[in-house]
């Protein structure tokens, strides 16, 4: 780079520092939408949705027709856009992108999303148009996202370069980073529904500039993000991974489900498969040895993100279960132990207090079986309370037949197991799930006592995976200070 | 047995019959409730669940208290009760069960379901009562379920011994067998939400006589029962398991959820409903030598449960998938061809018909991705069709808010992937399977439109696996001739 050229230093560098960010993406000034259409589509949706969303005085429609659209003065070129945007959504076909991307940067404009498909994944054709539309970016230095994806979403100031449902714009704490702008989609449309609220959405598509070490490392730094989670498919060519996952999880959880056994899936129709499944191993390895938390499937990853978002790291790997159902807990304890937990006896002092006014039949064990006895309200206080336990698992079994008629008698959810919510704000050191299965309305009943702070998880295997999960990141964080 | 005794020869032989069957247990002719209360509990819910569902007119209440209660006479003692009852159910405490049954047998009663707890579970007392209680039941040749149980449901006449929400009562075709009758009421309360109907549940207890042999050989000679779930913490000394579960498997598939896999969860079991689960490679090779199909977590067993219950038998491991998301696809894949499926290339005459008319990106591979093309609904059915199919999963994902936002133009789920119910109905002998995972209002809808023949599954793993476990059930069953 020649320093004395273009602006001078210091307006180089401070362009070169914008240029460089992935703010822009997030929080743009101004925004021009290149494709905007009247008919059902990207080009149609994206400009509502962004009105909606409290940024129309902040955005320009561009299309070679003109006119007027969504009630806006719709401009033929970039170059006629006024205003001061720094980011563009394309969403023209993709053999217009590389024209695009020039009167995007003719205009000044730093960061661009294109949200088309038809390049790399598509052939030798498409390839050579990202090629060309890459060429352009570089020669502008354009930051671009895409193509082939569906851009960010930003809770914190309701941006967003996708249709989303409103539920998902409400701002929570978990980052997703997906390749794929459906997966991405899928996540989006799931998680708020369980209660695990969004900082920021990053669908990297076709990743011809922004990849997904330059979105962990935005992440990283994003205040509103605590735990990141990242749908991934392979990382290709790119060797910084393993830097910037080891720098990122010092600070961050990083969740990850990689497919990439489809290329098994695929060897595996042909006559031979072999090699592929090493590099899978490769992957296992590249995650432990940088503090990734890997999730064995997407509901795993889903429950996980729910589990790191809210609950604190636990001081160690002692895990106490309270059920009212000796089976589920067997299945929770089979899981939790073979994931490295271990379920100590319970002190002397709690054994003591459980039992005092305990029915005979119960005994004072971990897991700690109640049964159908009404010490559930005195119990879980006490378990979570012992200095040996760093954790807890509370299932809360009931038939939903009895709480339904019961309910004139007093009978609720609270009743039975306590103010959930209440008590782990008590004690907000020590992780706390609620684990329930059964009727549908039953399990939003226990959501809504145990509060945004206690994910109820619906199968007693997964909230020990999950707990297994976080007390190894905790170990793994334990050796690094904070960075951020 | 004293052939010249009693009612004489015949009569004794047809009391014999009567009291081996399990028939009284879910088709009694009159039933006597011992323990019926005013107050919260069973006793109290109980008599009003079979008011309400029927049998009021063959319903009988005993109390030492006597008097009325529920609008019925109460029965001081079960001697004093007229009519012609087959079956008790027990609620009374656990020291006040040998008096009872003794009541029971003198007054002829075949069965009872003993529901309270407080038995061999509940240390060396409780083991002494029920030593106590099955010294009577034998002297009277009872056939008992329990105790520690909640007994029994059979949805063809709505009788029911355990109080439950209406739902639950619609008939099915998925037998239940549980030691716990807290598990059988977490399976009967998830089940029919995800419309997975039942046809008969059992809760086994502490199994002092019925146990699960006489279940499997019941249910297996049930014609409403097309496939059994289970759960199981341990068959202790019973050596018949091996003979019945290979017996059964021959012409209903046997699901097993198995807790136990530790010696810590091992040890959680023994205290629960008294039993001993072994060394848990002892089980999965059982499993394996009998032909059950073992789910590894209760997740799995529903699912697999959903999936046994409505789908045929595949004519071979090869699995076709559909998708809108190849990152789903690719996680299905993973797991599918881990499990023993393959996933083998089209037959040209579908890869020509597929791209017929679809856009130039797409490609007809399996799993045949048509990403945001409108090919879904002409893809589908050629794929089913495809003569090296064995069976399809389809995974439906389109972002909520499109669906939302464009129904007035016609676009619902129905537009985008055609009518999954009436393609079933087309192809009964091909399984087909819905995933999708996304936003609950669409899963619902899915579920809907794609009828209750073809469950929508919410992981694309758990899709895969299903079908693999179901392809692994049909090599095992093409064995044998059919028995029942």
């Amino acid at each position: 780079m020649n320093f004395a050229a273009g602006a001078g230093f210091t307006k180089g560098f401070e362009i070169m520092e914008a240029t460089n960010s992935l703010r822009p993406f997030f929080e743009p000034r101004e925004i021009v939408v290149v494709g905007a259409t009247r008919t059902p589509g990207f080009g149609y949706g994206i400009p509502i949705m962004l009105q909606q969303q409290g940024w129309g005085d902040r955005l320009y429609l561009v299309n070679r027709s003109g006119g007027e659209m969504h009630g806006m003065k719709v401009f033929e070129r970039v170059a006629d856009v006024p205003g001061d945007p720094d980011l563009a959504i394309s969403v023209v076909p993709a053999h217009a992108v590389p024209e695009v991307l020039s009167e995007i940067g003719e205009r000044g404009i730093t960061h661009v999303i294109i949200e088309s498909a038809g390049f790399a994944e598509a052939g030798d054709k498409g390839k050579a148009i990202q090629k060309e539309a890459q060429t352009v970016a570089r020669k502008y230095g354009l930051r671009v996202m895409g193509p082939n994806c569906v851009g960010v979403i930003n809770t914190e100031n309701r941006f967003t370069s996708v249709e989303t449902i409103e539920e998902s714009l409400s701002p929570g704490n978990i980052g997703i980073i997906a390749q794929s702008g459906v997966f991405g989609t899928v996540l989006v449309d799931s998680l708020p529904g369980r209660g695990a609220m969004l900082s920021k959405v990053m669908t990297l598509g076709n990743r011809m500039d922004v990849d997904e070490c330059d979105a962990l490392e935005y992440l990283h730094k994003d205040p509103a993000t605590r735990v990141i989670i990242m749908y991934m498919e392979g990382v290709g060519e790119n060797t910084r991974i393993r830097e910037v996952l080891g720098k990122v999880t010092r600070d961050k959880p990083v969740l990850i489900l990689k497919s990439g056994r489809t290329s098994v899936g695929r060897a595996a129709t042909a006559s031979h498969t072999g090699s592929m499944s090493g590099e899978d191993a490769l992957y296992d390895a590249l995650f432990a040895q940088t503090g990734a938390v890997r999730a064995n499937s997407l509901e795993e990853l889903v429950e996980m993100a729910r589990v790191f978002a809210t609950q604190p790291l636990p001081k160690g790997n002692r895990l106490g279960i309270i059920t009212s159902s000796g089976s589920l807990s067997a299945l929770a304890t089979d899981v939790a132990v073979s994931s490295g937990l271990i379920l100590p006896a319970l002190s002397q002092t709690t054994v003591d207090k459980v039992m005092e006014k305990a029915p005979l039949w119960m005994s004072a064990k971990n897991p700690l079986d109640v049964g159908p006895s009404d010490q559930y309200v005195k119990a879980l206080p006490l378990l979570i309370k012992d200095p040996g336990i760093d954790m807890v698992v509370a299932i809360t079994i009931v038939p939903f037949s009895v709480l339904q008629k019961c309910r004139h008698l007093g009978l609720t959810a609270e009743s039975l197991y306590g103010d959930i919510a209440a008590l782990h704000a008590s004690i907000p050191y020590k992780p706390l799930l609620i684990c329930a299965v059964g009727h549908r309305d039953y399990l939003d009943h226990l959501a809504e006592i145990s509060g945004p702070e206690v994910p109820v998880i619906a199968s007693p295997e997964t909230a020990a995976v999950t707990l297994a999960a976080l007390w190894r990141y905790s170990i793994w964080k334990k050796n690094f200070e904070p960075t951020v």
